[in-house]
């Protein structure tokens, strides 16, 4: 999902602080129960996207969606929703909604009528030269229907001079620039890509003879599925009645998969790339405890994200792990602004201190990153008002110093705490006695033991680096984001 | 409007057996009120469309959409509603719909964004060669996002190599054929049109310095507004701050005029080509009155459709005119089948006997039209079993033996009555003791006071005739009609 | 249905200025079809009540409700909700709503399990000592869930000390005052009463074996049942399967039956008390004809309750009916204060002048009562603003003077023009040339043929005499009458 | 709440094989914003009752309600709902709901108007005796309109010859047995009740000068109020502008606080009679590990309940802790039976297996009860199909074979694993290598530091050893529970 306007939405007040991944993308062939199994693993990648849900199913004759606004759970949940989804190929999606104007045209699979028949497609990213493709195809006469990036490439599906789909797919992948892992079906095939640079996850997976593809492994595992490989970087692959076929359309160049997916945009129980995200999370705490050495009488993470990179650290350090933060899980993206008495108490919605295991305690606080700041500042402040001697704060991350271009919701620069303050001005702001930041090595390690190749890094680190490996065309151009002129009260 | 699926759409059950007139459109340019002002524009206009209505307005910078299955007054009711409207320039459209799929992205008025800026645009009508334009656009790389004839020529539009949007729309105008009289916006201009036959009405008006079009003058009444002049068949008007400029993109010809607007479309209130509308029926029932010359003791429309037509009746043979069948005017289009039992009760929901008035009594019914036939079977069966001694039909119109293709649900040629039976034959299906039509000739006089051209007839009769004034290309063509590949479960 | 504070209700804005009969009432014994029946002959007596409706059934076992905010063939349209109420009985009920906080729980049939089993009833009138009596209950412990007179009547039957349920309905009886007609159904019975005075409406009619109660003969008509007889002021009949059962509970007193249900509150098919509606409006119109005598060029209805009175006229004055007003029906609650720019339009939302029979001409309109008068003046100005040369009205009611107090949404008294004018200072205010209602001997002949006894009135007139013919008891004692003293924000 | 339907009803199908704590309550007197505060305390008792919500609040003249079904968050979260909660006191209610049936009217609080006043009122708990305490009313004339035990306390209140509230509560009180924690206000007084034994949960807090009464203090903390102390077994409190006054009713008897509270139902940053929930949770971890001292590789608890006590386990063992298992967040009340495939997949909707740290090892899972067994028998399996060389599974509560008739939702007995089958048995079953319970000793130790009382046991752990302390009045005399005669479709 693309809409720039997203890189200057405001956090929801929900005591949140953090990138949030824009998108998961499903993807089943040939399957009895196509349109289950996709709600099914649309379930198990709901952490990439809460906001809506949709799928598209095509039943031999004609194609049939279902879209809506909130979780897969709440409305893919019936017999009869399901039954609207015919067929044995069915793509999903869900998106993480990165401003109020959430709409439901804006809800993914995108679905056309070309003259070669109906495609649906969704996709999981953010193209870097949307906006010059976008009035190009204006220029000549296409009409857009939404904001998104989808669209620009259904468009260029459509006026491409390719004689079959795969060859107006691959006319239309080499046009466009920037970060995606995509899932479309025609009437015939099922299709898969994954961006040069491979910057987001797509993954192969089969269940019996029925060929899968998902963003992440957890939700193979949902529907009883096994692992095949992940989708490579600048692949496309066709599945299709004679078997899966694979194709190399772009020049070959260095994979950048994206880093923060261990970090935090991953499940814990998925693999990406083969690792197993919650080891190498607990790598990473172990890193930190190696790196930073304090003395403490507890380790505490920040509930949920902080819990793996918290007990790495504790088992690394010999200090106790104890959950001196509960989390409320009844809070989503409820209780928004009802009034300024529960604006001001603000973190307490989600999380508690649990206060008999901070009193009077050195407490060593773990969190997964700090975008903002401004939730670590309240988590410091009921730490410390619960009675902790000391707060020393380990963050599994470096520090956020640069916005993501690449298919996730992040805050302009200038709201990233790290862009803005030296280290100690942060832990002052912060309010701890200490602040550390994993290491480039210690995180690099914990992911692939070995340390960060600063000339050619292993991974998409732009975030911590602003080192970007794919060229921000639209931004550097000026070009404002392109926005509708209409505005609907609905639909 | 124009899905040609609609001409196989059963009617639904309501005890109505009518044409239906599928849409009305209004537009008012410079007013500080402007949706205001379209909403009850749209309000007067809502019997030529129950089913949908939409309304966008442009502020000067950004255009503005509100659109909703329902009634007007049940969606446009609220200053909160009118103030997501902003602007002095608005369109506003009813439609009926025409199959159980009415979906929200098919009501008008649709928009698109062009190379040279925005443009909404509402039409009432048909186009004859939609289907060929379609396939055309889609080979050349346009995606359509609805079934609708608008979608057609806002795609003609986008295409066009026009330098500005009167060329543009001229460019387009001149592509198709049908019947339509359409009105837009785009950031300057207000813009209406008739077809070059003018089969479909649309009127201009003034409020101070405000321009308004409407298909009718009773939306004119609403707001206060004068009634200036009709839109001549084959005129473009377009309004902007210099004023208003009149061009005639077209080869001139003869107006066609649908007679059926005077029969049962229009408001008995509107005046369309500056003839009353009751006045025209009430004349219609004198010369049935001439015509048929029945002895009777009381005349008794079928209401609420045939009660000008009986007050001309009545007055004209002297026999009294009396309410001898009750509406009940809280029927709209409840009541669908809900079970079996009410579903046999059929024409009791919306019509009773008033006994006394028919009892024992030789009874003149005079209705509208016979499309089906189905309802005045129930109707003359009610007031037979009201005591009845004689049952008469008189009725206000020629027998419909032809469906339309110029905007009208009608039901295919088959299942009109007229199309499959003689007059003696009809009369025993319904079961009256006599049956009569209107002539051509009388029919002609009422409205005009002139005998019917046979050559070349003054109005568009084609229902009653089969004389198509414009050609129908895609029926002649024998193409199936274009179908979206996809169905959706809600939006 | 009697909240008091109805009276003080403001009347919505719809152009209307009428007093609205609160509810209707349904019941059925022992058919198949028992709810689905309740349904039509509810949907048939919609006018006496239009914000909700409501259904219970007992099927041998257990009672079933569905109760909803709307119209009955919008919440009773499915044979999913018929089948929520199973039985061969069944009562329901519609009602007006008086005040926008319209709650369910105020919405009937309301139900109670007693001692002896469950018993659902509703009502159509008012209990004028219901604030006494609801008192004395609440000390000795009964809990008041509405605002509901019904509610009363079923915590006196709680209470009883009768040792069955007749006998426990009849001792409620005996404490209540005021004017009712109610149904219940008990698991065994079918129960209907009309008051001592007999002031609403009910009557007995028969479909096959099955015995039906109904506020009106137009609910007969509908599901084509036969009328047996009116249920007699005073009558309490049990309906069960050892047949129909009349008793007398009161002591004998004359009857005054509501003659405004003649004007305008029933259906104009309706024959109540054997009287056809319509007859009698059209008898009321002639008498108007006579006792005024203006010339005139045209007789015009306020449609569309003056239009029986205006044939009547017409008729009797030998001078044309025409619509020279037609009705948008699209009109119903709807509009409600959208903007000002809305409000300022007023009556044309739902009255538009149909010109061509105004202008120039001597206008006679024809209404069927005056209440605050406001809707008068409109209709004149746009009869006027149309070019009418005179405008004379004629109203086919005597003054109204009074509020009323058994079951009828009126204004308060000072509210009521004529409680406030003469008949000349009424004139000017309204801007006619003559203003003329019928006399009160008009009105009885027009009924019964016969004048109006004076000393003891035929029927109950007092909103134009105010002689009330039940005693007022709550109004009389001054006490406020009784609110509950929560308010929720839904449900 | 206390519907006795709910002992027979079905788990809902969300892998959750637990017995759920049916509501939460909370009071506030004299604080500005007394709503928003009793939302949030409300949000923080969430855990105790999902599926619906109320609020009363008074603002010195009227009560106002809000009541909704579904979280707290969602329908509590506007500042335009909090406005319609005026006042400075207010009392509110979660309730889990426990039939499908669940409809508005049984949400709590309850309301009613008494002669001196109104009065809200809310409880947590189950009267054993009120099935004949309502035949008593019922046949006094007393009408019910749910099947709530709170409306039996409600019109005993209300029949009560008691001169004032405080004498009627408790006129009321004395004639109830159960397990109760009970809130009220009425216009001058908010109340507090413990019943006697004090099974459920009370406590008192304050910020500020207002005084607080809620289920648990983590509703204190989440608004930054203060913990006083519990209400005592037994106690009446009562809060008007003097202060607080204490009352006991009651003949003093020996507490049996629910011990299960401890083991899952209560908030893990919960103080709970002054201990620390989490801490005990813990304990008994450890209780267990010592108990059992099992050889393994790694401990992992079945998220999110058993985590403390997995934490404590592998702290007293040294067998290292591990997120072997992970939860799906996003899964509550949805996915109910889809379809037959997803119904199938069961547990994995919520939980799955994270495949490194279960492979090849010997795995202790702790969980921290067994009910039925159905969750358990498919958490092994999974564990299993993941590679685990052992699986041992060890559970911090006894055996569960009797259900609880105080205020918890649980299954009949015949369905509870433990009362069908020895131990033995249940290993097999479940599919474990050992299967061990804490022993009640250890239980009793990790709560309060000493073994348990066998005479007389110093909590109430009926569900484990059937010893009821308080009287099955309504169970013991075979009376079937009261229903209700009427089904309603809605409300």
């Amino acid at each position: 999902m693309s809409n720039p306007a997203s890189l200057h939405s405001p956090t929801t007040f929900d005591g949140d602080d953090h990138f949030h991944d824009e998108c998961g993308v499903f993807g089943i062939y040939r399957h009895p129960d196509a349109a289950a199994h996709t709600a099914l693993g649309l379930h198990a990648l709901q952490h990439r996207g809460q906001e809506a849900a949709g799928v598209v199913s095509f039943d031999g004759e004609q194609f049939h969606s279902h879209r809506a606004l909130g979780h897969v759970g709440d409305n893919f949940n019936s017999a009869q929703i399901i039954r609207t989804l015919p067929g044995e190929m069915a793509i999903g999606h869900v998106r993480y909604a990165t401003t109020g104007g959430t709409v439901l045209r804006n809800v993914q699979p995108l679905f056309a009528d070309f003259k070669f028949g109906g495609l649906a497609i969704a996709h999981n990213g953010n193209l870097t030269n949307a906006y010059g493709l976008r009035t190009a195809l204006v220029e000549r006469g296409c009409i857009f229907q939404s904001t998104s990036d989808t669209e620009t490439f259904i468009h260029l599906i459509a006026v491409s001079r390719g004689t079959n789909v795969v060859e107006r797919v691959t006319d239309a992948l080499r046009q466009v620039e920037g970060a995606y892992s995509l899932v479309a079906i025609t009437r015939e095939k099922l299709i898969g890509v994954r961006d040069p640079r491979g910057v987001r996850p797509l993954v192969l997976g089969k269940i019996g003879d029925s060929w899968i593809l998902s963003s992440e492994t957890c939700a193979l595992d949902i529907i009883g599925a096994e692992y095949v490989r992940d989708v490579e970087p600048g692949e496309l692959v066709v599945i299709d009645k004679t078997g899966l076929h694979s194709f190399k359309p772009f020049v070959p160049t260095d994979s950048k998969f994206c880093i923060f997916e261990y970090i935090y945009f991953a499940r814990p129980d998925s693999n990406v790339e083969g690792r197993n995200v919650y080891q190498i999370r607990k790598n990473i705490g172990a890193e930190l405890a190696r790196e930073c050495g304090i003395e403490a009488d507890v380790v505490v993470p920040v509930p949920d994200s902080g819990v793996p990179a918290a007990i790495g650290y504790a088992e690394q350090s010999g200090i106790p792990f104890e959950l001196g933060i509960i989390r409320n899980h009844y809070v989503g993206r409820t209780f928004i602004e009802p009034t300024q008495q529960i604006r001001n108490l603000g973190v307490k919605l989600k999380h508690n201190a649990n206060g008999q295991y901070l009193k009077d305690k050195r407490v060593i606080l773990i969190d997964d990153s700090i975008v903002r700041g401004t939730t670590s500042v309240k988590i410091v402040d009921m730490v410390r008002q619960a009675g902790a001697k000391e707060v020393h704060m380990c963050v599994s991350s470096p520090p956020i110093t640069h916005s993501c271009f690449y298919g996730i919701d992040t805050p302009d620069q200038e709201e990233l705490m790290a862009s803005q303050h030296e280290l100690e001005a942060m832990r002052k702001i912060i309010g701890v006695d200490s602040l550390t930041f994993v290491s480039f090595d210690g995180l690099y390690r914990a992911v692939r033991d070995e340390d960060r190749n600063t000339e050619n890094p292993q991974f998409c680190d732009a975030c911590f680096s602003g080192n970007y490996p794919i060229r921000l065309v639209d931004k550097d151009s000026g070009e404002a984001p392109k926005q509708l002129s209409l505005l609907t009260t609905q639909e």
